[in-house]
């Protein structure tokens, strides 16, 4: 890389949030003030206010010598997007609080706010504020999130019912096989600067673990099909721990057919490379931010018609448990393995 | 500390957000849900709201040899409180995010939550939400803070006009001097356990540091005597890297009287002490948390019979600079040699 390097000491806090939030303009009417006062100020008549946040700590959540920063950037602010779509809202606001070691420059700042800019752009959000902070080792990323969404219409975790259809967007396991397939690469460069790693043929598993997209595009279809889920949550840590979480908090049970899970051609083929399960894979691979909802059983043809929408399964009384019924029809109790970056629980039933 | 210590990989996340939000109730008419959905769901109708986030790091904002962890959540969810009644707003929900390393156990973030919780008590304050995650070093604390203010009282930093009056609560410089001594005495204990600080005729100083309070008080104090501030903000930076931020948004100078500035007397015992100048640590020292603000002329009278509040100036022309005028008539440029926990800027006008 030949490019300009400045030290963040040169320009201090203020400067460097100065030089990153320049020309920043608000797009969103209940934007009233945005960086460069104590808190920024929103205003939302009538409407129910959403509110999410996501940390994202280097060497835990990513791995900066395959992640660009600027994708890391954009990909920092779409998870948190995608958690409010997952709500039935639209994102309207973001604060970005960043910890910085010594070693980034404010070059590298810049390349990871032009990806949080090309988010905000893209998705129609304002950048209002954040704080900005040394780091002792490595980088810290904290973003939160604030929408809306019509008053009544707020999808929560807890609101499936006994019958009610399962649903996921797009497909399962990629973003997973992404990540397997950057590891994989990184160990055969080891280190060396002029590797080129072998993408061909798995440009969309890069794509979905770099640059991974908040589905809007399902939010507004189900809109416009007149369709509210009872349940909806969005898939960052896998389908079956996601899944768990909308049974416990709406005390039911579920089933879903293992022939119904979407899983891509690419991510089929890089599991038989990493000799890994396929199925495995598709319900605890992570990081996919596809939506996963539940609606009643009269919607069974208008929610089919979605494209990019798949029925998997349905939701059962909670005394039938949580299961997957294999291509030859053994069920088989749904488990929590996960994709969090957090050390596994021993116990499964603590998920929330 | 003879402490039960439960692994964190024993509860997983889940368990431990589970464990730590455990029968959290909500105060707030504006909070509709809270933890355990992928956002918090908040409404305010036909009001403004306001949105402020903080990011704490070990060894960067706190040590955690003389920071006892309940204090530090305290401190945390405080100063986030400090930033929305700065706006003359009140603060409604907060959202945590933390970043834990190996060696925390979950008691110890149970600690850090009864902090959390007893400010968000003591200060009608719903904890909403957040994430959790680990961290390769050491902790990491993130809070986002949502309030409220009726439509048209909020109060930005960029309304101070030529001839207002400069107002500040409390007293400054005794956060930073708090710090000093807890400082000089981790250094003096050399790591003896058993070692007994001596803080005897300096506790204002410890609690100040320790255990700061948002001025709620002066906020409901204004309110009562119908006086809305042209400019305010809170002080965390020192009142002259404050003061800079006041006058660099409104377009004014400003002078301030040195014989104006309130100083606690075991600030000016404590700056004996360690050989510091007393004006110097007041302008600069942070952490303080009081309020500075600017009230027009004509609310002389009113602004000065609240108690805890003194006018230590006014708001000039803007070719006029920024000064401190000394005891002796001698007026000196007020620089922002700031407490922020970043390198110091090399151009003192780069801060925001």
């Amino acid at each position: 890389m030949n490019q300009k390097h400045t030290e963040i000491s040169q320009l201090g806090e203020f400067g460097l949030i100065d030089r990153l939030t320049e020309g920043i303009e608000h797009v969103n009417a209940s934007t009233v003030t945005g960086v460069g006062d104590d808190a920024a100020v929103l205003r939302y008549p009538d409407t129910e206010v959403l509110v999410s946040s996501d940390l994202l700590v280097e060497g835990i959540h990513f791995d900066l010598t395959y992640v660009p920063l600027k994708h890391l950037g954009y990909k920092a602010a779409v998870v948190n997007f995608s958690d409010i779509y997952a709500m039935n809202g639209t994102p309207r606001q973001i604060t970005v609080s960043l910890g910085i070691s010594s070693r980034f420059t404010v070059e590298h700042m810049e390349q990871l706010y032009a990806g949080l800019r090309l988010a905000c752009e893209l998705y129609g959000v304002d950048l209002v504020g954040g704080d900005t902070t040394s780091s002792r080792s490595g980088l810290i990323i904290s973003v939160t999130c604030i929408g809306d969404a019509q008053a009544g219409k707020v999808v929560l975790r807890s609101g499936a019912k006994n019958t009610d259809l399962i649903c996921v967007s797009g497909d399962l396991g990629s973003a997973y096989m992404g990540l397997q397939l950057l590891e994989r690469e990184k160990a055969v460069s080891a280190g060396d600067k002029d590797f080129i790693p072998k993408f061909e043929g798995k440009e969309y598993l890069i794509e979905r673990q770099l640059k991974p997209e908040a589905r809007r595009d399902i939010i507004a279809a189900l809109a416009e099909k007149d369709i509210v889920p009872t349940a909806m949550m969005d898939i960052s840590d896998g389908l079956s721990s996601e899944l768990l979480h909308i049974c416990k908090a709406s005390h039911t049970g579920c089933r879903i057919y293992e022939d119904r899970i979407p899983i891509d051609y690419q991510t089929a083929v890089m599991a038989e490379e990493v000799n890994m399960n396929l199925v495995t894979a598709a319900l605890n691979g992570g990081e996919d931010y596809e939506l996963l909802f539940t609606v009643p059983l009269h919607c069974h043809d208008k929610v089919q018609s979605i494209e990019g929408v798949k029925v998997i399964g349905h939701i059962t009384d909670p005394q039938l448990g949580c299961a997957l019924v294999t291509r030859d029809g053994v069920e088989m109790t749904l488990r929590a393995q996960g994709f969090n970056h957090m050390p596994p629980a021993q116990d499964n039933d603590s998920q929330q």
